[in-house]
């Protein structure tokens, strides 16, 4: 296989995931970034990420307009992953779900997503709000134009994860098993904050420095990454897909 | 396939997504106005939604009787949906169910059912609470005659869904997938408010302008709406049952 | 087949159903009174209920010890059944479970369990906690001979559940099919109850009117019951061991 | 089989329920003490519980090291074994996992997690909390040497269970089946126990008394602890590994 054939399978088998993991049901999407040009993502067309195949992966530039002649329907809200990957060159995946138990911290104002767990610390220390409203008025809660993807990308600003105030969030990696990762990791976080608060009594968030000590570890293709990888695929049915870098 | 083929067909769908997504368990139904006669319309004998068959469909009139010679048992609650048609002209389906994460919000008084995320906007900004005790007293709360189903679509009035207390919801709209959709995210709306209540502080709710914009955008077989339609009848094991209008 | 078959097989119907709907895991068991005689009763060696066969099914009398020689190994708390059979000569049926929903009750005394659900009804208004810890002192919390069922049949009185603090619940039915039912709604009434208290206001528990009007309307083989056995038997794999009285 | 592989076995089958049980995900490891030199002890090479297989099982010293040359990849956390094992020679099994349920209990100091059901007594009366700030400071949170692993031992003490702040719990027992059965139930009697909190009003818990009359009756293969292996195995899809000792 090419590299970019490849990238495209991974593109895949990170949708399979996404939605095992219930991340995604049939709504939500992910991208990737084009490993030869940098102003082109790819990102599959409008269809649920459980039922994906490379064939339904499209190139798009960074305006969330297809590059090539392409007739089928395209994701309505695609300007999310082409205004974050303007914004950051040093994003390489975008994932915007609606995670269920993410919702909450969108639409309640007594406690702010942190992080509480070591395998939350991805999101990082700052978990900023979107509110369309606050540019936008009253929409359908969509982010159907770049004006309103280049909005969010400016509330994301250098995090990782921001909620969407009543629809979701959008989270932004350095690779695509490092944003599939946090895009998981994200509603367990949330859980575990929800009962924290529920419990009572003071709660013990991770300090900065443990945030900075845990993204120093930052490794794509680490055997701890890739553990995860190879059981998120197999649980998700298709780990025959999995094509290890340098094996 | 004939119309009515394929009508029947999609009922069958219908009954099989609510069973997997858990909207539904051996009890609650769905129906169908009949598309060649708005006096009639069509639902399951008496059997889970889960082993629903083409052959279960049955075919009654408004007041909930078998327009054809039928000896098998009917569901005890069809005067619900006869009803409700009859009441609302608009309506083309109906779904009763007692999917467990709405029933605290008809028996407790704390928090009102209202939609929180932009996938329970279709339920709408009022979700009145049915109580078959005001007028009927001590029963054994299921709806078995036109009396007691008017009252309850009386309580209906224009919205989209009406919680009744201690047993569950009834939901009314344009087009089957339509109610499908609402109540699928019922629930997940259900769960988000009351983990948005634990956190505390206060909570934004969609805005009536949020609400409408959303509506404005319905249509029944768009690809968006479809998309969730393909993907929820694959995960319950029936796409093979599939069949998009106009392809 | 023989009625008696006839019955182990619903037994064993009855031990797979529970298992699937997590009222049980590898421990909680069900039991049912001999048909010809009511003196014994009919349940499981000791064996996890998902893996209960035709062959796993012992004779005992109300004593809780086998009929016939017996050499394989019975459950330690087989005296749940036995002491409640005895105390209670309109009981079929008796299922003993741990069901992880129904726990909390046992062990707080904030809210008492009662009936908000009309699937709930039938564990009736009332529904005693039984503590071992205040006749018997410091145990391991199991019942493991008649005094300690006895007093456990004596506090469920003439009720259809006790809750036992620390432990679990026992259910006593009219019928295989009624017990089943009542344990797989109990749970589901305490996720209710707990939800509608959290959501804060006064709660609406189903009125002793409604409960007597539901209990009317017993019939263990109605069609409305037959179709929830239906269900959760082909849920759980063995549809093909139904057997419909008089068909 | 020798001894030596039927040990080897069990440990593949206790990796595969833990998967199943949702104790561990890609991450968390089960080791067992060597048969015949309790300086050693087995754990599965760095891989996905749920993937392990006989040949994926290590032999490593009480130092984390491994006794034979070994090129593949180990668990970063193997010292959490190690120092459990040196500090506890009475241990002969250890599980380190993030359960999810038992997080929140790490780290807001509300409620302290102690058992409120019979099944969660095996965790003991006293569960303390170690922090790995309070001695090491801002670390990525995991045990990845000894004398972290050491901390951690010291902190667990006589107990059989330790949660680790903002990152899982270490749980020890006398027998694999034994630390299994500890590690599912945890869990359960952390949701038991959170929801009692909800019910308000006090909360029984067990009794010392309880904790000792349960423990007395401790016996890794007695009939009532093989029934739940056999369930659990069966369950995750391994019934067929099953060798009961003395069969």
């Amino acid at each position: 296989m090419t590299s970019l054939d490849t990238v495209i399978q991974d593109l895949v088998i990170a949708n399979r995931i996404l939605a095992k993991e219930e991340v995604v049901d049939a709504y939500g999407h992910v991208s990737i970034r084009h490993p030869d040009n940098p102003d082109h993502f790819l990102i599959a067309r409008s269809v649920a990420p459980d039922l994906v195949t490379a064939e339904d992966i499209v190139e798009l530039g960074l305006d969330g307009m297809p590059v090539r002649d392409e007739k089928r329907t395209l994701y309505l809200e695609r300007f999310i992953h082409g205004a974050i990957f303007e914004a950051r060159p040093d994003v390489m995946a975008v994932v915007h779900a609606h995670a269920e138990d993410t919702l909450a911290f969108g639409v309640a104002d007594g406690v702010k997503l942190r992080p509480v767990i070591h395998s939350g610390s991805f999101i990082g220390a700052e978990v900023p709000v979107w509110d369309i409203a606050d540019n936008f008025g009253d929409t359908n809660l969509l982010v159907t134009n770049m004006e309103q993807g280049r909005d969010l990308a400016k509330c994301l600003g250098p995090n990782h994860v921001t909620l969407m105030r009543g629809h979701g969030f959008a989270s932004a990696g350095r690779s695509l098993i490092e944003v599939v990762r946090m895009s998981v990791y994200l509603p367990r976080n949330a859980r575990a904050l929800t009962r924290a608060q529920q419990l009572g009594g003071s709660i013990k968030y991770l300090s900065q420095g443990e945030i900075d000590a845990r993204n120093r570890g930052y490794s794509p293709y680490s055997t701890e990454t890739w553990r995860a990888w190879e059981y998120w695929a197999n649980k998700a049915g298709c780990g025959h897909l999995l094509t290890r870098p340098g094996r």
